[in-house]
């Protein structure tokens, strides 16, 4: 059943505006006296359509559904800016696969020149991106677009998990570490995972993201795109802490 | 570095045909005295280039690689046949995470016409796909790219191990079912896993597929379009099998 995450007012007042409105009448052909799910992201709530005008959706609730669709952590995807509309795609499968946070991220090989007037427009088609795919993908909470800013200027001391995913870190020793961190993750621990960039990330940011507490971790065998490393890396939270 | 796979007569001469010379001279820009890796699939070796000309590279071999870049299973994704692009993009995302065969599948929520005659040249065109990200992300062979066929027309008989992906049974208590099979797989087990398009499967496949032998699985809390699907089931069989 499709959800609708509307704003704290439209909550209480029982109705649906903006562009959800053309989602329920063109896109879904949804009918007065048909069944959608609306949250506010803290409530989930059952409800059956009783009104349907060219602005606004009115709604009576039937009952208080269970929302239980979220990773047991925060897991913020620190991302290397990368080409063209990548960083779409990363938002809109990160979203289905569980993420809570993504900042884009200026890397030095991110290929990406920063116009200050273009930056808004940009977060706000993220945002938009990454609610109409926590909607679909049945998510609580609609996950957070950072600011575009610099490696540097991030602020690191909330997450008290720090991983870097360093392809270098392949030919290395230690293949088991991601497994042994995943595995042995707290609830409520707030996980950071930086990915570089399609260039991969610049040693002198290894070496300062390793002073910030990052380990670097290896993916295994094969060189993953950007895309990928943030697939594959949610996709191994959900499996070690989902299927249980 | 780059890897370029070869035909076994082009290994056997010691030289590189077709696209890849394009690719070499004008993306990579590699001259006489670079060092790329060429593999006929079974064998992987480290040359340094000595001749370029308009329709063919020739090398010497320095020495030979040791190749160890597959998964420890035959993994077969039977997809059902998606909207737009996307089966390219599970194509090349899906070979980076180690698939060894794709069967592109007609089922009944396909959204799909099959022309006869285009049916070569897409297949064409998905082999090419698959061969880029193989040398792209260092695989050691190919994947397997099936002829575009309907779901009733796939023999089954070589899996070992047969998996559905049914959201409907994320609905039901057995959660833990994917992480028990994927983490008692066995090496050499042949594993075929059944991914449907975007309206998902079809109550009537799921009964033929539950006849046929094959178990369905659920991937989480979240509701997964159908490509994400595919990074996910693969992904986890790296994380499970390759970091040790």
């Amino acid at each position: 059943m499709q959800k609708y995450f509307v704003s704290e007012n439209d909550f209480l007042n029982k109705r649906i505006t903006g562009d959800d409105v053309f989602h329920i009448r063109s896109v879904m052909r949804y009918r007065i006296k048909d069944q959608i799910l609306v949250s506010n992201q803290s409530k989930t709530v059952l409800c059956e359509i009783r009104s349907i005008s060219d602005k606004e959706i009115g709604y009576e609730i039937l009952c208080e559904e269970n929302g239980n669709h979220e990773l047991p952590f925060f897991t913020s995807i620190i991302q290397g800016y990368p080409k063209k509309d990548k960083l779409e795609d990363i938002i809109q499968h990160g979203t289905e696969l569980g993420v809570s946070e993504i900042i884009p991220t200026i890397m030095k090989r991110s290929v990406f020149k920063l116009e200050e007037k273009k930056k808004e427009s940009k977060r706000f088609r993220f945002m938009k991106i990454a609610k109409e795919a926590a909607e679909q993908s049945n998510r609580d909470r609609i996950p957070i677009i950072g600011d575009i800013q610099y490696l540097n200027q991030i602020d690191f001391s909330s997450y008290t998990v720090k991983l870097v995913c360093y392809e270098e870190e392949a030919k290395h020793a230690n293949q088991s570490r991601l497994k042994e961190i995943v595995s042995s993750l707290k609830p409520n621990d707030r996980i950071a995972i930086v990915v570089g960039p399609e260039g991969g990330i610049a040693e002198e940011e290894i070496a300062f993201l390793k002073e910030n507490g990052f380990i670097p971790v290896s993916l295994g065998k094969r060189i993953l795109r950007t895309e990928t490393v943030v697939f594959y890396c949610l996709s191994v939270l959900g499996y070690e802490w989902e299927l249980l």
